[in-house]
């Protein structure tokens, strides 16, 4: 694989201030089209070996173009920050918006790559984590991104003198370390575990480009023009697919009216949500005295997670006036404030809109011992973005995946994570809404929408249970809460949570996340 | 996730009787559209639980449709001959042309349940198993295949009840086993199994369909249903998707024309090609002596090989009239033609053209114990059919990640896996076209188009430095070699081959495959 790497290519310094003006021209007018047309984001990682030119080449790319538009990060051990929440989270939130360029030095493939190399990790996690990295990657492509890798490559005779080089030089011998030549020595297994990385994440979404390292001048431009020419060719590219796509999801959509036209409609279909029992009932005095109760339990074993750096995240769902404000209001009323914290969505801002979708909730998931609560959440692309069909019959299937993905992170990090739809009948709702018209300390709580939404009940049951079958797994199931009684609601929802938080505390004597 | 299917939902025989009419006659449709416009296949899946409703849903999509276009294989212990070869062989066989159905019982998803549920495996090994299906699956999708899953599900009160009418029908019960009642005992290992199956490989282009199975009616109506409203889809989506291809395959063509054009051009990249040394030769009498200790050796090692069902796979490539003939013959000269086989690859036939581009190689792959020899092979699709624009730019461009998976499935297999480029130079080329066009016994090797190939020789170059760079590695390398002078190329062939079966024989007591 590297052999290919190892020619001993040359550019001259006058070939190169040549290629570098006519190349810095292109580079600028790409990020200039980049910015106004291109609906994407441009994800550029360096890797490779130490000496290879990734820090040079990082420099150069922010030299040629307007680095105003440009997000550069070298990663290096976590923050703090970064150790308390899941390990893709530091990534996420780097992410550049659309329009604009990132460039990631030493990023989400060094960690793998170093532990692997060190023999902490098993080739079965090896492969594990790489595969964590193509989900990340491959969610990112199928939202536009562009994302190119460069692993820069030196022969370990060339690291050999460019080490010996760094030594003896004063001005630069502070950059060496003593890991610098422990590493030299571990260069076959560096180049093996390169390998497997390249092998495995080399996907037509996401590829790699091996370059040859030793040159300054011949690296550089190789970087550049690929750059150059990927952009190039993205930028051709994103609009056909775009415009593919609403295509596509305009005749699927038309055939699927067309369908439902002559199946004779009515029909409709049995979901999960037809077999709760809207009877379940509570009476003020059991819920009273229930309600002090648990929330006693909770605010115990809420000091104790935080105490324990034991995360929570509670998701909530469900039809317009199913009582989710009540019920996360019961929960955070006797809690510590700076111990949780509530995110309430509502349809994403512009600088939302930039991103990928899973972008907003990434950059919610707090930091070990908090309890995270969201009202609506991303389940929102299974659920009102699929039926006003903001997201198209491709986004939110493939969704699916990218949500279990997501949340099997928060799990692997050792978060409780729990998922309520809260369910009410037609009729109640109706009640409800009405109710909000008459009484006017309530009446900002309904919308237009809520009215437009309700028409659509059907659909939203039948994309609930979808949701339901796709996304409620035993490690994180959803509960489903019969909440036409407010009262039982709130107290099934508590006891669920205070039996969920005990069973962490009971079965872990640490907290995860550090 | 099933308890969305643990509702008891019902469908009356007269109702079914109706539903099924529109069906059938909506499917035969289909099912004639497919034929005559869809160029792609239909690969249906059933998994789940015993009792669920396999069978008879097969039997229904067979009754409802034209079952001359339909390949329905239900698969059970491997036989010898798909024992012999590597796991996938026997999926690949299987698979249907372009326009017709396959519809597989118990197929690759039964194999990683079982020895999961078994713990024969743990959690990493069936996790990487079902890697490798997702690899499958997106290789056939990426072709356009319409990839379709349905897991039959029914409750563990359900699969009691089902058991035991079973055992007590004197016409059924032969088909109860032990096995039946110790599965039922492991419902709960089951289902554990299962979402991690679903939840791992439900992916956009290969969903997942969890279909209650309780009722007969209900439940073959669902299958047939989706099956209808996917199909439909799927004759929706993929004209407007090949169209998209076309399109965006053109237009990057003409960016990469007129960035090149820009360039200035002349700039022929250095390839690992140009570092040859063409000087290396041999003279006839070393050459000769060189020779039969070569070939002597490989019989003894092709036998033990053979013995110890131990196999090989060689791969040649290189440009017309490099001396892939040549040394394919000494190989073979000395073997016992029983054991070895020689593929020679040509343009594909109508039937290999109705198939993915890697069918026809996976059908080559032969028992253990064997040899294989390709004269060309899969890397076709990255030298010629990128060169002359028979793949696109997207095609060949994830078919690097194809082929790394196709080949690390042969090597998992305990296949010796050996790479040859051979290389001449132009001036060399030339001298032998024109020596085959002056003696009469060799014309008929030369034809027009190894004059247009010629006429490409540095995008082949380029294509196959490309192409050393993302599938050398240390576990399969290219070995490239020297073929200016006939007799050193075929020495350098049979002793790299000789050395590694013999490292391979030391390395292991025993062969792979069996």
């Amino acid at each position: 694989m590297f052999q290919t790497a190892e020619l001993g290519i040359k550019v001259s310094k006058k070939e190169f201030k040549l290629r570098e003006l006519a190349l810095r021209e292109s580079l600028l007018e790409l990020q200039q089209r980049l910015r106004q047309e291109g609906q994407f984001p441009v994800i550029v990682d360096f890797a490779g070996v130490r000496g290879a030119g990734k820090g040079t080449s990082t420099n150069f790319l922010n030299k040629w173009m307007d680095n105003r538009w440009i997000v550069t990060h070298a990663y290096s051990e976590p923050t703090d920050e970064e150790r308390a929440r899941p390990t893709f989270w530091r990534f996420w939130r780097r992410l550049p918006p659309r329009g604009q360029l990132g460039i990631f030095l030493s990023g989400r493939y060094s960690r793998p790559l170093l532990d692997y190399v060190y023999e902490n990790i098993g080739q079965d996690e090896f492969r594990h984590q790489l595969d964590r990295i193509n989900n990340f990657e491959k969610a990112l492509a199928d939202d536009g991104a562009l994302v190119l890798k460069f692993w820069m490559h030196i022969s370990q005779e060339v690291q050999h003198k460019r080490l010996k080089a760094l030594e003896k030089d004063p001005l630069r011998s502070w950059r060496m370390s003593s890991i610098d030549w422990k590493h030299y020595e571990m260069y076959d297994r560096f180049i093996d575990a390169a390998e497997q990385i390249i092998a495995h994440t080399n996907t037509g979404h996401a590829p790699w480009e091996i370059v040859e390292g030793e040159d300054l001048h011949y690296r550089s431009l190789r970087v550049g023009e690929e750059l150059q020419m990927m952009l190039e060719r993205h930028l051709t590219k994103e609009p056909i697919r775009q415009k593919y796509l609403a295509d596509m999801r305009e005749q699927v959509h038309q055939k699927v009216i067309e369908a439902q036209a002559g199946e004779g409609a009515g029909n409709r279909a049995m979901t999960i949500l037809d077999g709760l029992d809207f009877s379940l009932a509570l009476d003020k005095k059991d819920y009273r005295e229930q309600l002090a109760a648990c929330q006693a339990r909770l605010v115990r074993l809420h000091q104790s997670a935080a105490a324990r750096n034991s995360s929570t995240v509670l998701v909530f769902e469900g039809p317009d006036a199913a009582g989710k404000g009540g019920v996360i209001r019961r929960i955070t009323e006797p809690l510590d404030a700076r111990y949780f914290k509530v995110f309430p969505f509502a349809a994403p801002t512009d600088a939302e809109l930039a991103h990928h979708y899973l972008w907003r909730f990434w950059n919610c998931i707090g930091r070990a011992g908090r309890m995270g609560i969201f009202d609506r959440s991303w389940y929102g692309r299974v659920l009102v973005e699929r039926v006003e069909r903001f997201a198209g019959d491709d986004e939110w299937r493939r969704a699916f995946a990218e949500i279990n993905d997501f949340e099997d992170q928060l799990i692997e990090h050792g978060i409780v994570l729990l998922k309520f739809w809260l369910q009410i009948s037609k009729e109640e709702q109706l009640r409800r809404f009405k109710e909000r018209e008459e009484t006017p300390y309530k009446r900002w709580k309904l919308s237009d929408e809520d009215w437009r939404n309700r028409e659509r009940w059907d659909d939203y049951a039948t994309a609930a249970h979808e949701m339901i079958q796709q996304t409620s797994v035993m490690k994180s199931p959803w509960v489903l809460v019969e909440s036409e009684n407010k009262a039982y609601a709130r107290i099934k929802v508590l006891r669920t949570v205070c039996d969920a938080l005990e069973h962490r505390l009971e079965n872990r004597s640490q907290g995860g996340g550090d």
